[in-house]
């Protein structure tokens, strides 16, 4: 017997402005899974987890993904899956063709495309059937940040909340994929253990409607920025004025970006923030320049500017004049001796999916 | 020459959870000011500014509340606004009668409506045909908290934010009253002199579309809690964990309060708050176990629960179930030997108007 499905899952940019691990939109550029599940293919016996992994060469890492499936983080992310659910490996034959646009380290959500195309994939190989909530929760068991993830899955613009977690749940709180794995990565052995399922519903997300007027310009560029340091850079702590800057500016963005037309007056000043991207520009020179020169004064247009998650791509939301302003930003990273490549984007309404062959 | 007028402001409801020092709602209790101005009416020369003021006797600090036009904060407020505009006092024959139903200092909106009334009353009287976005200008350099303000000037369910202002602006920050009137304070001599007119536009609001079976249980308890008492409890830095639980919460509830039917799946946590409930419930006898026992599931109907503005007042949305819900907060406030008023509030949408008669 022989199954075959497709699963497209788009990348996202986060925080938009004020809504740091908050908001975030699903965009139109997709990492995409071919699965093949060829029983009779009984070459796959041979390979870790019985999982053959093929990216194409144009996918974004080619050279260096790991092509180990306890060590790749889609199919990582899918033997945790299964795991959970008493099943210890993927089934024979079974055959992953990637294809991963989406660049890597830049702030477009390509590690959380990477965990929910993941949680999809042991979800329908293990045949598991479950609905998306429930693998959001999946998903928030690997990474409890739950603003590219809820945009990924789900689709459009949303922001997410995780929810007040009960005691009994708390004991179960985020699995390191790193600790899931340790039988595996210390010679791949499988101990037979099954982590414990994530509780009901660890996140919470809503779905605003996004004016489809305004486009997305994601100017990328060359260099990569880590979680780990984009993180590391921010305070511990924050005044009650950094935090009521931001309260007031999110209270607005997520209702401005809805009306019709789009108004520059009220979103433009609604996407400044004062809780990460000031921090930030040790990591990404010229940010503060580029965060003000850039205005619907100088470019008609442009409604507003940020930080794509941690950075350093530059997401600006603009209705016309998409050249202009990508060219504008990509003049002033070129005085930083940076290149850049850019990309216009729209939103992915329907996040992850899965087509079934 | 005679004409009158009356001005009729809302009590509001501020912070409604997460959104601290940001949301807003117009509440159907109201201020009222009847203004005659009679310009035969010669006795007013006799009164400080030419303004007779009267209060009904069942307004809310009927013994107490000052009568002496450059003391009481509604006409002291007006004056700002005229000497502003070169008018030293009120017009000769000036009498007003005000009726203020809203309890003072218990967290709806008392000073914030007292405010906006006269901001609106000077405008009127100087005849200097403000619009309302100008009018909240000249409120916000009295309070620059824009929260119970732009709710009660604009009515409805609102968010607002303070624009960053230009370093020549901000020269001309927040003019405390004491300031503008130190002339009169000191023997009530008018120096001549008068206050810059306030930078345009230092508040942006936007109006959320509530759903209308949503409305307000206020349980009003018999003391109050000064605004100096209830900002004195609260941190001067918050940690980034407390941040990020109501800028989630807040991206959500804005929203979820539009929606029909309404969810109190989400709306409930989403009303959950980190940044001023947890450190006002030394102000508040009770307020922990109010917060916690009065939920969906043991009142139905009961959509959110939290302080209205710095308290004492709780403020409970709710679908149906009035009486109920009601009944349990005034008995857990009874068990710290607390006695409460309630009353059942809807919308005032249209904010703060003015009929000329």
């Amino acid at each position: 017997m022989v199954r075959s499905f497709e699963i497209k899952v788009p990348c996202s940019s986060a925080n938009i402005g004020p809504g740091y691990d908050v908001l975030g939109i699903g965009l139109s550029m997709y990492l995409t899974i071919d699965c093949t599940i060829d029983s009779a293919n009984i070459d796959s016996i041979s390979y870790n987890n019985n999982c053959i992994i093929e990216y194409t060469k144009d996918s974004e890492g080619y050279e260096s993904v790991p092509l180990e499936a306890d060590k790749n983080l889609i199919t990582k992310t899918a033997l945790y899956v299964l795991r959970c659910n008493n099943i210890r490996s993927f089934p024979t034959g079974t055959k992953l063709t990637i294809n991963n646009p989406i660049p890597l380290g830049r702030g477009l959500g390509s590690s959380g495309a990477a965990v929910v195309a993941g949680v999809m994939l042991g979800s329908e190989v293990g045949q598991l059937d479950f609905d998306k909530q429930r693998m959001l929760d999946f998903c928030l068991m690997i990474e409890r940040h739950p603003d590219n993830i809820s945009a990924a899955m789900m689709g459009g613009f949303v922001g997410s909340f995780l929810r007040d977690l009960s005691p009994a749940e708390v004991e179960r709180r985020e699995i390191p994929l790193s600790e899931v794995f340790s039988d595996l990565s210390s010679g791949g052995e499988d101990t037979g253990l099954s982590p414990p399922l994530p509780p009901q519903d660890i996140g919470r997300h809503l779905k605003y409607q996004w004016n489809e007027k305004i486009k997305c310009v994601a100017i990328i560029p060359n260099f990569e920025v880590s979680t780990a340091d984009s993180r590391g850079v921010l305070p511990k702590a924050y005044t009650t004025n950094d935090v009521v800057f931001n309260l007031q500016r999110l209270s607005i963005l997520t209702t401005a970006l809805t009306l019709d037309p789009p108004n520059p007056d009220l979103i433009y000043p609604a996407m400044q923030d004062r809780l990460h991207q000031p921090y930030r520009k040790t990591l990404i020179p010229g940010l503060p320049q580029i965060l003000q020169s850039v205005t619907p004064k100088t470019h008609k247009g442009l409604l507003g500017i940020c930080l794509s998650g941690a950075g350093p791509t530059i997401l600006a939301l603009a209705t016309e004049n998409f050249d202009d302003i990508a060219a504008e930003i990509i003049n002033e990273f070129k005085k930083k001796n940076i290149e850049c490549d850019w990309k216009l984007l729209t939103l992915a309404d329907d996040g992850a999916t899965i087509i079934r062959k």
